[in-house]
């Protein structure tokens, strides 16, 4: 459902922003543009970096970053063929922001596990 | 696994601040973080404002910020019972961040639509 008229809306169960927010909010797509915000990197560099992801799901991520106009896949005529991964501008201008996720989540991390531990301790039976 | 001895680590698949990410990149929680930003909310207003989000998943999703110490839950000794749901400091201090997702989301979906037609037109066969 693309949204033309109208602007778009969050709040809207229809308007696409929802997805463009799953995309940029999602933990291997944040992890990928930043490992590339330096330079443009091939898959074996991608998977090395970026510890536990697995082969089908950084495939995956790869394809809807391409897919969504954040990531150019370039294959160069090589023996054997070397194929790059690299921002768009439009990906590079997710930079400010994934990298805040990152600042945000590892900065705050300690707070967050005391906060589900006294959680789990007000709640667990006994 | 928590950290304690190391500076927590996004690209080390053992390191909590995956799961924060988790968090705070859910679209559930973007927009229920968003929807505190300016006063607490009762359960059937974050339900209204938040079109198309089941009530099993809004109940997973403020547990889940509770859980995090992102948001409170304060049950007023009214009749009928009122709950009310609010941003801790901790939640507050994601505002600039998830204010910063919406934002992009809505200013890029019509890039990002565009680039995801040129990407299907150009792999679809025939």
């Amino acid at each position: 459902m693309e949204s033309k008229d109208v602007e778009p809306n969050l709040y809207d169960r229809k308007c696409g922003s929802r997805q463009v927010l799953d995309r940029i909010g999602d933990r291997w797509s944040v992890l990928v543009v930043l490992t590339l915000a330096v330079a443009p990197k091939r898959y074996s560099e991608l998977a090395q970096r970026i510890d536990g992801v697995s082969q089908k799901m950084l495939t995956q991520t790869l394809r809807g970053l391409e897919r969504d106009g954040l990531v150019t896949r370039t294959v160069h005529a090589t023996v054997p063929p070397r194929v790059d991964y690299a921002l768009t501008d439009l990906g590079r201008s997710l930079l400010t922001l994934v990298a805040g996720l990152e600042a945000w989540a590892t900065d705050h991390l300690a707070e967050v596990e005391s906060a589900r531990a006294r959680y789990d301790n007000t709640r667990s039976p006994n």
